[in-house]
């Protein structure tokens, strides 16, 4: 979708210097690759050397970034955020697709199905009795909406992303592809030398403005709920046990495990390959680094690394104890020898 | 599905004491949220403190199991067993949902297939060609079972879970949506730069009782089967490679991944994240800890933690030392400081 | 499909030793178990005990590889790559599973697609607009291609694979069940103490006989193109963040990430749960071993282990000096002691 730069700038909020208001920008790209027609943003100055060479029409830099070099035909955008004036140039100008408001035939609908208005409902779609969705939501081709399902305003759940009974889903949510919401929690009580399931009846809600990755795994609680708070964003291949709470605006990152009855505060920030053990408490704003093991309480704030994971600044000074442990070894053996020498004169 | 007390405590082999026997319980739940008209449990003395101002109606608890401040309107469930009773309560209360017994007209069945009595078959299942399901199993909307596969008596197979062809699936077996069992084993020889891919062409075998997670992966095997024996509980996204042998009420938690060739004896416990090298046996009863990487055999029995994972004692030894290390560098030092005086003076 | 022992050896460029050469020859299957009517390989000296009590009738083995005990019945096919042989006889005799070349009348074909020769399109398939198919492509049951999806010739998609808007496929590109190719990158700014969608307008683009694993997600660029060179291959429940650069005849095992906009360089090798953190290059040929954490750039060829992933070598003289620690600070201890004794007798 094109557009007159001067008009794209007025649009997100920019000043033009230089370049020329009128040309026609067709994309945005990088500014690694940006070229003739597209518009760029230079936001960090690790990348500033790539703009003297940019042929790219125009790029967004924030008030008084000092940048040199620029390229005389390139317009420079400047605005206050010049990251969140890039993100509403890149909406403009590479618009998500569209799907009318129609209900595919192939669609199953089972009884008592509340719908919304402008709905798009997908090929192969299942939705299960009792189920209510709001209006404007997308349901795309396959998904799977089991029976009692609320599903609110808004929202887009990708093709072949299953959602289990009972669940209730808030406004503006995103669940991608894949994604499994609402099995059974991992419970069992071990007698007679077998493992007995525990019943899981309770259910999976997910507030407003939610985002679940692919392929992601959110269990529904044995009793009562698992529960996302609004404005959490979870990436692809996350497992989330039955039972959790996670707070609002959580960051959780690809392929982490949190095993079941945490709560996981506010904020918080769990990186790759992350793990927490069962009934622990990330406190507020925590941080979890990339491919720690959490097994108890994390407070509000902290950073932790390693595992087991420990408050980063220990984890870190361990880790550069641990580079020189191997030269430790040898001093350790030399002082061994050099007291045998003293004890032997002494 | 509401019941009155007296019946509730019959049915679950519980006496009560104090309380309205005559009262209704409606559901089950927590003892940190129970209400009236809800029935809870208590077997963790660290919970005791919760029965004080709680005012569920009833409450399991263990013949002999001390516990004071019981509000005058709760009546205790006293049994042998409380977490099986209360089972048994959550089952009676919030019963599963049923299906009828019945082939959805959008189901595709291909030729040959053998179909055994009381089955329910979900809109837009596919079942290939040759397999062949036993009485009173579920294959729900969108499940996908491949050609010559066997499903055993009342199994329950989730929306989307994938069966790829050759699987053979015993009794009481439950598969989560999303699981995906039989794809092809990672394996390939390298020749000519290239990574030749080596035939997949073993199937999966899956005993009696076996529950296995959402998005779980099962390789088939390259020749033979992989294979996983009765009653063994698999959690969400865990990996199981191809021809790995895994014994009966094994335990495998989520993010778990076992590379391939391995046997993982009955009864042994994988914790969560953990992975197992190729050609490994975990011995019977052996358990792996969380985020645990295991290179080599694990004996029955035995419990190992870390990366590469030890026996718990030294992996525990180690990781105290760990925590001394930054002392002891400083420590170290002072000695030598210490040693080169004592040698001038010597 | 049995074939006579004579013609397997042909076929397969072997010169018979010894057995029938006019024996039937059922199927394939490794030393420790094949019978009678199976043909074997052995290419591992360890496995060489096996051959004296087997019943196979025939065994791949290469030109001067040393074994005894050959039983009577037992052809030995001699040849000069038997993995490679060994693998022509499987596919001879356990051959895939063909699909007639047809176009289920379930599948639902968006508007403008381009659909070459001789395809497969399962039932519940769905195919986006403007999306285009190669000759000889199977799209099987329920996966899902979107808009404006190119797939190149001789592809098999297997059942619910879903494939994003935008993705191009080469030739002869395997993708599992499961697999989600081409979801939302993972990317927010944070801004009012909120996360705000950074859009994900790229695609991914994947090179000729890529294999891609069950339930593993590639995320479509932010910007541009998420990339998976010729020949990769990639094992289940792998995460590919968006923008990655993952170049030719790579290896990622199960359960592995990588963040974003990370170079791994062609013939790389990602060992099993192993994560890369963002804008980190893996040179060619590097091998990030089982469960290692990289932060920072791998040289070409190098071998890292650990989180934080090290230099092999030098993680391995670590993890030796770990296990000898608790008995240092016992030691250091002792010199404490002594180097006091000494002080005082100075």
């Amino acid at each position: 979708m094109p557009i007159i730069l001067k008009e794209l700038a007025d649009f997100c909020s920019a000043r033009i210097e230089g370049g020329d208001p009128t040309a026609t920008i067709e994309s945005a790209a990088e500014i690694t690759s940006a070229h003739q027609g597209q518009v760029t943003q230079l936001t960090n100055s690790r990348y500033a050397r790539h703009i003297k060479g940019s042929t790219a029409s125009a790029c967004f830099i924030a008030e008084g970034f000092g940048v040199e070099n620029v390229p005389e035909g390139m317009a420079l955008l400047v605005c206050s955020d010049p990251e969140l004036s890039f993100i509403k140039a890149v909406e403009l100008l590479h618009p998500a697709r569209t799907y009318d408001r129609q209900i595919a035939t192939q669609a199953v609908l089972g009884a008592n199905v509340t719908l919304g208005n402008k709905l798009y409902i997908g090929p192969y779609a299942v939705i299960g009795e009792d189920s209510n969705l709001g209006d404007g939501s997308e349901i795309h081709a396959g998904a799977y909406i089991g029976s009692n399902v609320k599903i609110g305003q808004n929202c887009r759940i990708h093709p072949y992303a299953v959602i289990y009974d009972d669940v209730v889903v808030g406004n503006n949510v995103i669940i991608h592809s894949g994604a499994i919401i609402g099995a059974d929690g991992f419970g069992y009580k071990f007698r007679n030398n077998q493992h007995v399931k525990v019943p899981q009846v309770g259910n999976v809600v997910i507030e407003d403005n939610v985002e679940i990755g692919a392929n992601t795994c959110i269990d529904r609680g044995a009793l009562g709920s698992t529960s996302i708070g609004a404005g959490s964003k979870i990436d692809n291949l996350v497992q989330i046990g039955h039972n959790n709470k996670v707070g609002k605006h959580v960051i959780m990152c690809g392929l982490t495990g949190v095993s079941g009855s945490c709560n996981i505060e506010d904020y918080a920030i769990l990186a790759g390959s992350s793990g927490i053990a069962d009934h622990v408490t990330i406190g507020s704003g925590a941080v979890v680094m990339a491919r720690s093991g959490v097994a108890g309480d994390v407070k509000a704030g902290m950073q932790v690394f390693g595992s087991p994971a420990k408050d980063k600044k220990t984890a870190y000074k361990e880790q550069i104890a641990i580079s020189k442990l191997p030269e430790l070894l040898k001093r350790v053996k030399m002082l061994e020898e050099k007291i045998q020498i003293l004890e032997k004169e002494a």
